[in-house]
């Protein structure tokens, strides 16, 4: 408790006897692990039944468990601008007509945009992503030019460049019975292009490897850690090791082998002396996308998936992992991806932006115990349209919406659907007619949003030629 | 590990040198906390986001975690027939087109049964129930007359006795806010009514102080407990200490009164020195009543709730523990509340009735980590037809029904509806057509289940008079 005390107030890790690598002088190590459609419901500790988690439940048993924990987009560029920079996607432009960027896409994530690896490596971090970008391909948008010294990953998505269907569009048969060949996404070290098509069966297993090579050749030095998974967006490929191993079939082995990878960072930090002085997190960039039906995930008690403004398309799992610092404990305080933005930078001594609008909100008072979280609203965007917003327990629906491709259809709400999600998290209930004044309050809430709010041009639609 | 085997050959308990109710000589004590209409999905650890359950999920996380364990059917008197005597409801006479028994009905538990309580009391235990029976309220099938020395608790559902609307069942609305007045309800202790209406705003707190106060007095000898408690069966009552606490509203207040009185029950364990040589189990009689809305509770990922063959009907939280003999984990094993019977008298060196078909299996091999539990089928009855089964991953439904008084209608299937309960837990992607072997599998089974199967007269339906 004293140590938690001096930490709150110093900002400085926990030194402790056995940690070599750690001390007062030295800020603590972040390491973000961002996983792709991965639903509420996919890990045991968050209630699946069959698919097995050990590692995520015993990080989640020594750490906090969030139960309120949101994705700000419900689809993946958006949701990654927004993780990276603290900010609502629509003030950097990650939006438009299309709905991500795609391998045509003429643009990016804007220069002018500060991401969380830039504002470390300014105070002396070693950066590293790991994984899948999604805000840009072309070479001005990609990672190494947005603060990050080391990037092994994919550019975008990896069901895009297929080579199944003409247009682009994989078959959806070839997205249930993939082949490397039908998507010809390329692997990228730094800024060259080393493999194409990707060997997306080893993509988790070598993600890991470099994972855990960047923190062990950084041991001496403050690092940030960004690893955000291919898996478990459709196609879902696993190595030979976990590939059918997993009762809940192959999105199963496909989060098992996530779960493998989690346990090897997890237990690297503590062979180099650094747990004590890292915060993992773990999320995911937005909801079950339940068209793919047992290759997708599951919302568990939460309605809809990905695509929606409902709780299923944007609360995620959010487990925050800093043994010695990080009280085990569930949390139900809410919070966004945004929030990493924030909490990270103020953990790490590093200034938060003043000359531009951060939306993220420090969350270091409800991880260190000292106070509630500070996030009291939640803004539920489609693209560029408010479509819901939560204040408290309580949720307004202007507009719902299916998912893509599925229905139902769009439908205008005045007055809004209102919902108590502590009492019904599954936003089943319409409560509205008996609270006529919290639909005001949130209405007001709403209104006073969208009047602040200076949305940037939208840049997904700048498409064709390259 | 050693003391583990050492359990396993002997089946006694492990004795430690600061437990001093324990040794060799000394078979263990059995505690069974059975819930009412408590859903899959309505425990912290089993994924709820809001109810806050934290010595439920510590005690899953001291002892065993099971994803796959059931109630043997999804209504009251059933469920609690098969617990108690492990044997289908069927062969006991408990169905009948009456679903449950009623305060007018003429019938109860046959004499011929045997209870766990009256199996564990002939080889000298001390036995108890504190709760709700629901086994026949007239003199000759009260708990008394079924092994138990002691009882205290309602002959059967809270809801039953209503003084609102005529003809005995309460209206709608005086479920949602109930009076202690609106039911006539009468509390026990022994074969004496002690208070008409019960008052059952203290009802909970009331069972926790008899259970421990009956843990204390028989510390010095081996003893069954069995703790069905009321709640959280509409209408729904919580005492002064929990009332307008939880984040989840009434039903959050009610689960998180049930997860202090698990506490108080664990805590008083501890403190006597019974923890190493008792085991508790915790589970429920069916699954979560969904037409009661935010009053009902939440089946988590599974299809439909209490009153349907349906996962969400019968699939329940199951949680073992027994510090020092059942190592943490979380378990996939198929278990029944049937199984408790055969596993409680087998850990307690009871013989297992040779007289008469048990259906219940012996899963000490699962809890004691020395094989894989034994049960690979299970039969989903709705009163006397077998409506599904389930062997392995694979579940065919020959008929499917909704709720009582809720849609969707009764439907026969042929050929049957077969899910992989692995892939798709929520019963949503009929393969039957992919897997003709395996519906022919599963036509098999049922079929010889039918064959062998000889029920009892139902005895549900002799009401009226008395």
């Amino acid at each position: 408790m004293l140590c938690l005390l001096a930490l709150a107030s110093t900002l400085t890790g926990c030194a402790t006897p056995d940690a070599d690598n750690v001390g007062p002088e030295r800020p603590p190590n972040f390491v973000i692990i961002f996983v792709d459609d991965v639903g509420y419901g996919d890990l045991g500790s968050y209630g699946h039944p069959t698919i097995r988690t050990p590692n995520l439940d015993r990080m989640a048993a020594e750490g906090q468990r969030w139960t309120s924990f949101y994705a700000q987009a419900s689809v993946c560029s958006p949701s990654r601008a927004a993780l990276l920079t603290g900010r609502l996607h629509l003030r950097s432009g990650m939006y438009g007509a299309n709905r991500v960027l795609f391998p045509d896409s003429q643009s990016g994530l804007p220069d002018s945009e500060i991401v969380i690896a830039e504002a470390l490596r300014e105070i002396g971090y070693a950066t590293a992503i790991i994984g899948k970008w999604h805000l840009g391909h072309l070479p001005r948008y990609l990672p190494t030019n947005h603060g990050f010294d080391y990037w092994f990953g994919l550019p975008y998505s990896n069901d895009m460049d297929s080579t199944v269907a003409p247009g682009g569009g994989a078959g959806r048969a070839a997205l249930f019975d993939p082949k490397i060949e039908y998507y010809n996404v390329p692997l990228y070290r730094n800024d060259e292009e080393i493999e194409r098509p990707a060997d997306q069966n080893t993509l988790t297993r070598r993600y890991t490897e470099e994972a855990t090579r960047f923190i062990r050749d950084h041991r001496d030095e403050p690092f940030f850690l960004y690893i955000p998974h291919s898996m478990a967006h459709v196609p879902l490929f696993a190595s030979d090791e976990f590939r059918g191993t997993s009762p809940a079939g192959i999105y199963g082995d496909v989060i098992e082998e996530i779960d493998g990878s989690v346990g090897r960072v997890l237990d690297t930090l503590r062979e180099e002396g650094l747990a004590e002085n890292t915060l993992v997190v773990f999320t995911s960039d937005n909801g079950p996308w339940l068209a793919f039906e047992t290759h997708g995930g599951s919302a568990g008690p939460f309605r809809h998936g990905k695509g929606t403004t409902f709780e299923g398309g944007m609360r995620v799992p959010g487990i925050f992992w800093w043994p010695g610092t990080i009280a085990p404990e569930v949390r139900q305080d809410m919070g966004s991806a945004m929030d990493l933005f924030t909490t990270v930078l103020t953990l790490a001594g590093a200034e938060v932006p003043q000359d531009r609008v951060i939306d993220g909100l420090d969350l270091s008072p409800a991880l260190l115990g000292t106070g509630p979280g500070p996030r009291n609203l939640m803004f539920y965007y489609r693209v560029d349209k408010l479509y819901a917003i939560r204040k408290g327990p309580y949720k307004a629906h202007f507009i719902t919406q299916g998912a893509y491709g599925q229905g139902p259809e769009r439908t205008q709400h005045d007055p809004p659907l209102l919902f108590h999600l502590g009492e019904d998290p599954g936003e089943r209930f319409d409560i509205a007619a008996q609270h006529p004044e919290v639909v005001e309050d949130l209405l007001r809430e709403a209104e006073a949003h969208r009047r602040r709010l200076e949305p940037g041009p939208p840049l997904f639609d700048l498409r064709g030629g390259g």
